[in-house]
């Protein structure tokens, strides 16, 4: 799977302005921990950072830093765990893409492309292991083993769902409820952990069962979304390899038409994105910018026809 | 690179009995974080513990072990700082190995081989963040911002000396010192870390350093052990691939025959094993096991010859 559908800046997305705050972060965590004489760990680092600059929307960093605002935590904890978030999604991409053999990234050709399969391996290492260098960064000390605790859970399941992808069952076999599964284990993990850790390090622990609904929801809708903009690219790599588009999951499993099955994606789309958007109040308005996202994004699919 | 020198159990060793302790908190960590409903895990689950099931002999965690009882940290600290070094080894030899295609570890098909590159790739990532998981269960909390940010600053260094091994400079390039670089950066991160966490949770961070260079001096000890038993194996495959073996490095560099080269590998190699087994004493004895490893090497390498 893989991600298309643009964010505009929302209304709600006051605490914006500290990504670069995060970008800031991300790189510094990159850049430390090196020998000064050994220019070994250049190779890595540099495709590491080519990867960043190639742009992206950094969501998970706005939605953390747009949490952790809401809930009263300070900029500097918002800022590491946006990172934290930031750094984690794109680790997953480094290393998803050379498994799917996607060749562009933000317009840019994909690390294991540009740098080579082995390249790619260590720099994705590297996003990883900075991520959880960014959330020891936070002043609440005494929670970072919650927190850490966190990500680690999110990462498994984030693993679980591209692992399901290229598993070995024939594409026949993921119907809808199967390609939910993935996912909401794929993208909901991460999407939901920045929000997560907000509230886990302002002290919401009982409102981590409702985060990850949201944003379950959210990443259903939005993986829908990215599908339906990308069904005409995935259809025609339909014959070499399996590819996880729900709008041919939908024509192959309920022996639709290409143009029927993409009108009850719509219709899937849009019923997910509006369970996010009408989901149970976070604390403090703390899942504000979730319910913003998705309402964009239904707004404009809703009177969306199939190209 | 890879690793074939055998390590007995020393006389120091006398924390080894918690090894199987560290296993379970491994194997608990790799457990959890999962969703009862995502079946999706398994894949890179069952991988990873594949791997972990195929033997090994645990020289970090039985550093940490050992380094942690020296200092007086809590059987369960130890165990913990055992299992987060031992995770991180094994997280970079599924990694390495698709790099370097390595297909036999322990005696066993790589993870590669038997469940393919893209599972090796998610069972390095689950291994990699289990190890931030287990160091996060450490009852000093106060400690843990330093422990988490050493151990980003190690993995670095060890991604450093992975990415040099298959940097496209050409392998007559590679000379001793180079050698010496990558062998360090890459082995002997990894192999100091039990030792410096035990130190840092203990609250001696001044011996790091220390630590640090002992470490160095016994991973090109290590290396160059394991090259000169291999250098057969690695000079048949040679003409393929390049191959990074201390041997082979001299021979090419120096201009010497198979014969002399070995032997000047066999001195180079005592050379660095004196000096981790002579360096300065750490706190408390917690380098003991690193000197008698040292000096079990260099006793059974001394008398070896050219087979």
């Amino acid at each position: 799977m893989h991600s298309s559908a643009s964010m505009c800046q929302t209304a709600a997305d006051t605490a914006s302005h500290d990504v670069p705050e995060a970008e800031r972060l991300m790189a510094d965590v990159i850049e430390s921990g090196d020998d000064a004489d050994t220019q070994a760990t250049s190779v890595a680092k540099i495709a590491a950072l080519y990867h960043l600059n190639a742009g992206g929307q950094r969501i998970r960093s706005r939605l953390a830093l747009d949490s952790a605002h809401c809930l009263g935590l300070t900029t500097r904890d918002g800022i590491a765990l946006a990172a934290t978030a930031e750094l984690l999604h794109n680790a997953s991409l480094i290393h998803d893409d050379p498994q799917d053999r996607d060749q562009v990234r933000r317009g840019s050709p994909t690390v294991w492309v540009a740098y080579g399969d082995e390249v790619a391996i260590c720099a994705g290492d590297l996003l990883l292991s900075a991520a959880y260098a960014t959330v020891a960064c936070v002043s609440c000390t005494d929670m970072l083993p919650s927190l850490v605790k966190l990500v680690h859970s999110r990462i498994t399941q984030a693993i679980g769902g591209q692992c399901a992808e290229f598993s070995p069952a024939p594409v026949h076999l993921f119907n809808t409820d199967v390609y939910l599964k993935i996912a909401t284990a794929k993208s909901g993990a991460l999407l939901g952990l920045p929000v997560e850790l907000a509230l886990l390090a302002g002290g919401y622990r009982g409102a981590l069962q409702t985060t990850r609904a949201t944003a379950d929801s959210f990443a259903a809708g939005y993986q829908i979304y990215d599908d339906l903009c990308d069904f005409e690219i995935d259809l025609a790599r339909d014959t070499a390899a399996p590819v996880l588009n729900i709008v041919l999951v939908l024509k192959k499993n309920n022996g639709l038409s290409i143009r029927d099955a993409w009108e009850s994606a719509q219709k899937l789309c849009l019923m997910h994105l509006e369970a996010a958007a009408s989901s149970t109040d976070l604390p403090r308005q703390s899942g504000r910018l979730f319910r913003e996202m998705a309402n964009e994004l239904h707004a404009r699919l809703k009177d969306k026809c199939i190209q």
